[in-house]
């Protein structure tokens, strides 16, 4: 007999996650000798931190399996890393420690009996998470601040009917895919919805560090009590590739943090420990490590500065980034035009564009937008990180810096735009 | 209101994995002063090859993420590994890596639709892993060499109702906890009943390195069409905390192994990028890991036969070892004189060793045995594996090296012996 295989019918049609398949996709145009502006995968640009290296180096021999958690000296840098950057007081025992906030936030949602509501647009792997972990993910109406965050009436409409079942609410804040991040006053006042119908909130904070105007602000601070926080290497740090990320839990949530060790023990053990003594330098941080920061931050600002203010000259519609490295233009006035052309959808529009300009992006879609809203997510992130860091310790951040330093973001921005303009001209 | 948080059933009342537990519980004896045999957690004493820290030192700087099944090279190289050491044919393409073979199972375990058939005894995170993946685990009942193996006719009987049901064999030789081998003919018996009903077999070969007596064998070549073969660099390579595990399909598995990659992507991404350059040139091997690992057997295969002798000499019913560092003995023999003190679980049995002679070891039931038959999982992991290895370049493993190398082993086999000896003596 044949070996008998059943795919889990959630599995069934899921696909590689939208921002590593279309990694993937740009390596296999490149390779065949296309022209790519790789602004699919949301990598950061810039290396790891040299004195963050030199631990990972000086950590190589270390073979001990970690507690499941995290090592104690890590969890201790993390929360005083919460502290000391963005004002929250976490104790080292309530943080855990993952490969990935990715994995994490997975494992929270197999611990958590209760929904999970998430705003539109959101990061795209949460709704694969959700159903992967067997969950009902509610879908929050978009709105706020250019209809792309969230509302306190969205949330009080979500939890209106059977008022004690758990929920958790995702925010991400600055967000991926929109660059937007929420106020203080927007804080304060989903703060107090949750707290009226007992939301907790999985506030994953993981481009805290690379907002361009600090200090950061964090709902757990209106919302200590109920406020899950997530943060990690991959972005701040520019090692996505190494995979570790952090969950920091209120005090009154000890079993949920007990059962995401236990979870951890059976899912993944722990994470692995060369990575864990390498974090400790990161989150500890260093004269080196801020001035890093600094330039990182420096650069991203000018960087989407520049390219905000040409998307949004040709007329499309574009929210002001306030952090980090993407941009989440709609196309949707030039929607005339390209209805003409049979592109209807962002589906059709990304690619299209992959196809007369080489800018590989990802579609609004696969972050909740509705096809027919023209959202596409650029990540600015196609050029030498080090190269670009050496040169903003000489210049200053200019247009023409980001035309010599960062020069395929340069060159992809201006064939948006030319291809936009061309769209417009035959309407 | 306070924030309503709920857990879900799965994860309700589970504790951390019974082995990262006992560790943790050696560590706070310890620190309290008391004398402490750390034979709990199966952790290889052994360090990391040299060659193989050299190139994770390397590859300290790179931070992109790697492909969601891993980097080319390395599916590469596991392909050749086990075609090299093992004699099994997988291409490169159907090799997936993740952050250990656990978390592999555990995603194996959510793609897959059907019941999990798990041998008696087993690795302890089988029950725990099929509950968090919401399957249905069927135990099969002890039997074979020693009563601890499964075997053709206890596959056949689980496989008898609904037999177009897909289901999923766990075999792991060598065994995790008996250090007991299937032999050839035993493998082809299991391998027959197996494709009679289009079983699907997952072997766990994570301790095939490490086998006193080479060649290793695998079920998958008796059964190439529906074997999925799992190892990784925690026993042989003495890395458990670098946590890289490996998983090679059969070429007709190609959904499901798509599945895991799509899962994969969600779940944690990639497997950490510094370490997966570091796997590269373990996987490869050289002759400097292969000396490396010629001295790592002799050390346990000499360790394990002095051991084994000890305790079957006063009468204890041990199962040979094959492999490893594990030891399961029943102290059923005492059983009287044990009961006498009221010790009729191994529960009681390991908390009173813990307590009078300061061993730290699991009970047979977390691994699936029944607790009356006072089964012990004794990791004879406790020294320190540079030192042993240095020592073994200079002298043959004997009873005298055991006892000035391997100290804490030697002495807790003795407290060991003692103590059933004083107990026998009470009866």
């Amino acid at each position: 007999m044949n070996p008998i295989v059943a795919l889990d019918p959630r599995v069934e049609g899921l696909g590689v996650s939208a921002a590593l398949a279309a990694r993937r996709r740009s390596g296999e145009l490149a390779a065949a000798g296309a022209t790519v502006f790789r602004l699919g995968l949301g990598q950061s640009p810039f290396p790891v931190p040299a004195p963050v290296v030199v631990a990972l180096r000086a950590a190589a021999a270390e073979k001990d399996y970690p507690p499941p958690g995290g090592l104690p000296e890590l969890r201790e840098q993390v929360a005083e890393f919460h502290r000391r950057r963005h004002g929250l007081a976490f104790a080292a025992d309530d943080v855990v420690i993952g490969p990935g906030s990715k994995e994490l936030m997975f494992l929270l949602q197999l611990c958590w009996a209760g929904d999970v509501l998430v705003p539109t647009p959101s990061w795209a792997s949460s709704l694969p998470q959700g159903r992967l972990a067997g969950r009902r993910v509610v879908r929050l109406p978009p709105g706020g601040s250019r209809e792309l965050m969230t509302t306190p009436e969205a949330v009080a409409a979500a939890c209106a009917a059977d008022p004690w079942r758990p929920r958790l609410l995702f925010l991400n804040s600055p967000s991926n895919p929109t660059g937007l991040v929420y106020d203080e006053r927007e804080l304060a006042a989903l703060a107090q919805v949750c707290r009226d119908h007992g939301v907790v909130v999985l506030s994953d904070e993981i481009y805290a560090d690379l907002g361009f105007a600090l200090p950061h602000r964090s709902i757990a601070s209106h919302y200590p009590e109920g406020t899950i926080v997530t943060s990690g290497l991959s972005k701040w740090c520019g090692a996505g590739g190494w995979r570790l990320g952090t969950m920091a839990f209120p005090a009154t949530s000890r079993d949920l943090r007990h059962a995401m060790e236990a979870g951890a023990s059976e899912l993944f053990s722990s994470t692995a420990a060369p990575i864990q003594r390498a974090a400790i330098a990161a989150f500890r941080g260093s004269d080196e490590v801020e001035a890093y920061l600094a330039d990182v931050r420096r650069i991203l600002a000018g960087m989407m500065f520049w390219a905000f203010t040409e998307l949004s000259g040709i007329g499309l519609e574009v929210p002001e980034p306030r952090a980090a490295f993407y941009l989440f233009p709609s196309l949707a006035p030039l929607g005339d035009a390209l209805a003409r052309r049979d592109i209807v959808t962002d589906v059709d529009l990304v690619r299209w564009l992959r196809i007369e300009t080489g800018i590989v992006a990802l579609p609004g879609s696969a972050f909740g937008m509705p096809p027919e809203a023209l959202r596409v997510r650029l990540a600015l992130v196609d050029f030498d990180g080090a190269r670009a860091l050496v040169a903003a310790g000489q210049e200053p951040i200019s247009a023409g810096f980001v035309a010599r330093h960062l020069t395929q973001v340069h060159k992809a921005i201006a064939r948006l735009t030319a291809w936009c303009t061309i769209q417009r001209g035959r309407s």
